[in-house]
């Protein structure tokens, strides 16, 4: 069994040598340097630029701007194409915008020799624009004198969408006598990915097409949208994705192959590389959207939810990136994990403004939607006067839920038992008691936030996936994946999975690392923590595949019926379980036969048709120092049904990474504008990414379920870790300080001012109570 | 139809403007420099090493000598392998061997950070050897006192060989009365390939595996070489074949991967690149084998061969190589292209000596049979008074012919067109009557020589190859081939038969053209004339298989069966030829459907068993300045019969640079040796290649048949245009002149001596006659 065990990762050694290639180590010769020159100004429209001076600069090849580039209009979400208009993404940017919507708009780009050139020429570049007043938040933008940013969407909104399950209505529901209800505005800040490797390409001409290396978690979809960006037919673009540093769904993107696409077609086909900056990757690329979701929720006094109601508005940026269905995704979400009520219902509303845009990032709007909700379910808790762990246990998705709007059942879920070992973990009981009744300026506390998961983007959009595999001659096995390593560990669960369906071990199976259009399977890439689940799918099918293969040869060879013969532990063997020949003699003979050479390999793709929940829960003992509003984490725990786990190890470290994430994400990380929509801290020193040094021990436990629908009993991990550890903490400083906060993040400033406003904490020169 | 144009090379662009990415161009960050340590004696064995200076040199990493390396003994031919022991090739020798058997032996490798460092070091580095006497000429080595080279071949004979077909002997049957009958032995030297880019290679550890970027005609086949060398498990290796400048067969071997498979080992898996200069490929790679063969002949008054028969010495140098099977084929040759005698017989030995190892060259063997035969032919036709043209039309294979030993099966001859054509465009009749009794120091003459050369290697070895494309969301096609570009055009050959074989344009096949053993389905490779043929036939069935899988998808969204629709032209049509569908509609949907996703790829490999002769004839006319022995080429013309041309324009250049090397082996190159097996004109200035100014007009024609057997009807063309030209010059010069060189190259030193021998010249000092 390969499966289940924490082997090391393939790429361990690679990646520890720093041998492993990335994007950037694979410059041809003679590449040249591409910046993209970029609006000062967030809404407006580039009137004309001075490029006389910029040009005298020594190496400086070209000069592009919005006035040379191609015309055509492309979505740059990393979606699987749907030849169904109302199914594809927003199409609302050129390569190069005239009409600029938010602060470092591609407006241009140099090209130059070195990288000194590029950046000299960028300085003395100069621009006239028409501008006009930036739109910083959703109320600004819907306003009605707001300036209209994209010509088809009015009012500046992009796509609002409702639903309601049950009847009568939320309101009617919520007004049955003897309910505990609130209605509260919770609201979550832009963050950003900050992956290590920042967004690089390297784009070159070759037989007429376009090669482009560039370090993104969907090779296919970035071959896809060049086309759609430039105007080339797709079958004459090249994707190459070699080792990646990250990409948390930044990646998910399709930001900047496209104009380095056309930029090397502008210089004869020389390789071009685009390499953003940190300050540029956080000012220019994606971020997690901003949300305001007001929750209402009505309960009986036992704690019974009878209705609950979802009103949220996303504050989109400049372009529509992955766009609505992030909002849409929470609001979705908001059924999937409460499920006892009458009534539940949802508006959501993504609104364009002028700051960056917001994109996919780890979680797709669950994060926001489980700040409010479990945030929310905390409240209501306090209101009712129950324990919040009761609250949730009485109220949690049961297994058999179908979801009405997309069919996806709960067949198994280890929510409950999550709940309680991490209840165990934090010793729960003892300290929601102990912590009563706290005085002074320490105060601890215990708090906690659940969530559901899906596993991959069915019934919402397509999943599929492919594989190929070959028989080597000495009985190992060559396993291509069109998914993609993009840091997670892919590569290392796919042979782990190949291993365990072909009886072989993990170090007989070579996975192919790069994916490369030209020759790699079809797959939609890494998102939407898809990949052990669906293309999982497609391996599991293509092993079975060369399996039947393999049995079929060597029926040949042993003169017996295939279906007498099976493939176990490298060796040919009967019903009886003799062995009748080692798969490499097999492999050797099927290579070098001269009576029936057969070079044995498989190739099958899938059509995904299914979905499962994933669960888990955080559970985090926080100690607050109210004069300084300072909140130190004292203990956390995440706890994940993310069914049978492929590899334990790789599996904490991906909750370890997530928990990371999300602590920053509650406590301190924030990308912050002025009025002008200018980005105040968009570099590594400013804004406060979490280090190791303010990461507390992170605990992680697993309820391991059997899943049946997924090929191996698994189902999402890559995303979950990320979503219930705001809340968590959230709820823990509620229960220290009986505060509860509205937003994040919980920094000082925020937690200072809400505890002055609670009266536990003076005003400025005051003291403390 | 796309076969049969003259479409331009796929790779045109990138190898005229200089972006074409050959081996070096691909070497990585912080790659190390190996060099070879090479013996200074050609026979002996290495008793010590005297390091301490060279390991002293600032920059040198490490230095490995043939005490350290792997005890492997390793074939390096570049065939099929075979499970059957008796048809594998002869492993006699180690990465670095001890035993020395030829000057600039492989004794140890230096690997240094840079070229400066590791040359200072070969330099510093001292060797003491016990030495033997140098084995230059076969008659030395064979020698009752030689000393003898490898254990398992006492007499130093590699191998002897011996075929006779009819009854009773060559002897008795050419005692009938009234024959003329001719023996007589010719000699062909020693030449070298001279491909453009030198051998080189890069490697480096990845994932525990090898992985060796190389210039080389048979990646697939490298590593397995590598494996039996380095004892490395064949799936551990990775071997990957970017575009190669040129191998004319030396780069069928697997010479120089496997020591720098080894050597990056040593070093912790850092990448080594090992190229060798031209020097080295010259005395240290491989050679065209010279030989001695002495041919037999009795004919019937009316030019009617009775009895022929070969008698070969080859001699291999000192290593097996490719060995005997290279004058096998000569003498196999000896009966496929006269064939009405009574008996022919042949008798081939090769054997060791200590001279530059003979490998696989353009022709293997038949470039040395067809001087030997096709002279023999002339001389013949002298004795008897008959014009050689007629004397061939008389004798030549004709259509039906079945080789007695190989089943190979004549089904189409274009072999008396190709004369006929030949005769014409030289004026054969005319000038053979004019060019009689000539006299002065300036004489003219016209000769010819016609060949027959066999398509792959079936019978003799394995025939297998594979193939995989992919469907593109916009109709058009990824090829993937393991057959490999090396220069002559087959990534351009393989294009246009996709496109015939798809109906689609050339433009919209998108071949491959690097080969990763990863990835690249399997072939054994560029040699033997194959690829058009053998990989044809994989590529044609896998093309059927992907429009089977199309016109299955497409019947699903027609709701038609599949039998009834076609693949014309970019779409789906009906029997009555209605366009249905796109393709590329039909490929997008293919990519996307919601209801039915599809990736539409298909890899067939297949088991050749068939072969067929490839025909031409050359026809020279030279002046010869009698007092210098210089000959001036005057005319000259090629005529094949390679049946289909896929593409004429390719087929007449690949001619032409047959005719070029033809020229040489005629005229000047010859690769020299002193008595201590050390060669004196290793180099390119000392070497004679001629230049584009020694090369005359070189006039191409072919006399297309339709082959049954081959994909296209196409047969071999890569080798046959190398083979005719040097006799065909021979016997131009003998008809002008009256004298019967015997042996080549035709360089001046030897033509005054056999003019003076037949006194055309007084000896030195004298008068012209």
């Amino acid at each position: 069994m390969s499966v289940g065990k924490s082997i090391s990762r393939v790429d361990a050694y690679e990646k520890v040598t720093g041998r492993a290639m990335y994007t950037a180590d694979l410059e041809r010769p003679g590449t040249l340097v591409a910046r993209v020159i970029r609006s000062t100004i967030a809404n407006g429209v580039v009137k004309r630029f001075h490029l006389e001076k910029a040009l005298a600069v020594p190496g400086v090849v070209k000069i592009l701007t919005c006035f040379d580039g191609p015309e055509f209009l492309f979505p740059t979400a990393g979606h699987p194409w749907s030849t169904d208009k109302s199914h594809q993404d927003v199409a609302d940017r050129r390569l190069l915008n005239t009409r600029v919507r938010v602060w470092g708009d591609d407006i241009g780009a140099v090209i130059a020799e070195n990288e000194v050139a590029a950046q000299q020429a960028l300085r003395l570049i100069e621009v006239e624009y028409e501008e006009y007043p930036p739109l910083v938040t959703v109320e600004q933008a819907m306003a009605p004198d707001a300036t209209q940013l994209h010509p088809d969407f009015p009012g500046n909104i992009l796509k609002q969408t409702e639903f309601r399950i049950g009847e009568p209505s939320y309101t009617q529901a919520a007004e049955e006598e003897g309910l505990a209800r609130i209605s509260k505005t919770y609201g979550v800040q832009t963050v950003q990915h900050c992956h290590i490797e920042t967004a690089v390409s390297i784009a070159w001409m070759e037989k007429g097409r376009i090669v482009i290396v560039s370090s993104t978690q969907i090779p296919h979809i970035v071959r896809r949208v060049i086309g759609q960006a430039t105007g080339l037919s797709w079958g004459k673009i090249r994707v190459i994705k070699p080792y990646i540093g990250g990409g948390f769904g930044n990646k998910q993107e399709v930001l900047y192959e496209p104009l380095n696409a056309w930029l090397t077609t502008q210089v004869g086909g020389r390789p071009v590389r685009l390499e953003l900056s940190r300050e540029e990757v956080m000012a220019c690329t994606r971020v997690r959207h901003a949300m305001d979701i007001t929750i209402g929720m009505a309960a009986r006094p036992d704690g019974t939810f009878v209705a609950r109601r979802f009103e949220g508005y996303s504050n989109q940026g400049g372009y529509a990136s992955h766009g609505h269905s992030i909002i849409a995704n929470a609001a979705n979400g908001f059924r999937n994990l409460y499920t006892q009520e009458k009534v539940v219902e949802a508006q959501a509303t993504t609104v364009y403004t002028n700051l960056t845009s917001g994109g996919a990032m780890r979680g797709y709007g669950i994060p926001q939607l489980s700040f409010a909700m479990e945030s929310a379910v905390d409240d209501l808790a306090l209101q009712l006067g129950m324990d919040p762990l009761e609250l949730r246990l009485k109220n949690a998705m049961p297994e058999g839920y179908v979801d009405p709007g997309t069919g996806i059942t709960c067949h198994v879920s280890g929510l409950r038992d999550c709940m309680q070992r991490g209840a165990e973990h934090i010793g729960w009981a003892k300290k929601r008691a102990a912590y009563q009744n706290q005085t002074g300026p320490l105060r601890k506390g215990v708090g906690m936030a659940i969530f559901s998961y899906k596993t991959g983007v069915h019934p919402i959009s397509l999943e599929t996936a492919s594989c190929r595999m070959i028989l080597n001659q000495d009985g190992t096995m060559q396993l291509q994946m069109g998914a993609t390593e993009i840091g997670q560990g892919a590569d290392t669960v796919f042979t782990q999975m190949a291993a365990q369906e072909l009886e072989l071990s993990p170090e007989d199976i070579h996975i192919v690392s790069q994916q490369d259009t030209d020759v790699t399977p079809f797959d939609t890439g890494a998102y939407a923590s898809r990949q052990t689940y669906v293309s999982g799918m497609a391996l599991q099918k293509t092993a079975r595949s060369l399996k039947r293969r393999i049995l079929d040869y060597a029926s040949g060879l042993l003169e017996k019926p295939a279906d007498t013969l099976r493939l176990e532990q490298g060796n040919i063997r009967d019903v009886q379980g003799n062995d009748l020949m080692a798969l490499d003699v097999l492999a050797t003979e099927a290579f070098y036969s001269l009576e029936r050479p057969l070079h044995i390999t498989a190739e099958e793709s899938i059509h995904c048709t299914d979905n499962t929940y994933a669960f888990g829960a955080c559970f985090a003992e926080v100690e607050v120092d109210i004069p300084v509003g300072k909140v130190k984490v004292l203990d956390i725990i995440n706890v994940h049904d993310s069914g049978v786990l492929i590899n334990p190890q790789l599996a904490q470290a991906q909750v370890h990474g997530g928990m990371s994430m999300g602590l920053g994400y509650a406590l301190g990380e924030q990308l912050l504008y002025n009025d002008k929509a200018v980005p105040l801290n968009n570099n590594l020193l400013d804004y406060k990414l979490p280090t190791a040094l303010d990461t507390p021990e992170l605990y992680v436990d697993f309820v391991e379920t059997v899943d049946p629908t997924g090929p191996y009993g698994n189902k999402a991990l890559g995303e979950p870790p990320a979503i219930p550890v705001a809340p968590a903490v959230r709820n823990a400083v509620l229960h220290a300080t009986g505060v509860a906060v509205g937003s994040l993040p919980l920094n000082s400033q925020k937690l200072v001012e809400a505890f002055e406003q609670a009266g536990l904490l003076k005003k400025a020169g005051g003291e403390n109570v």
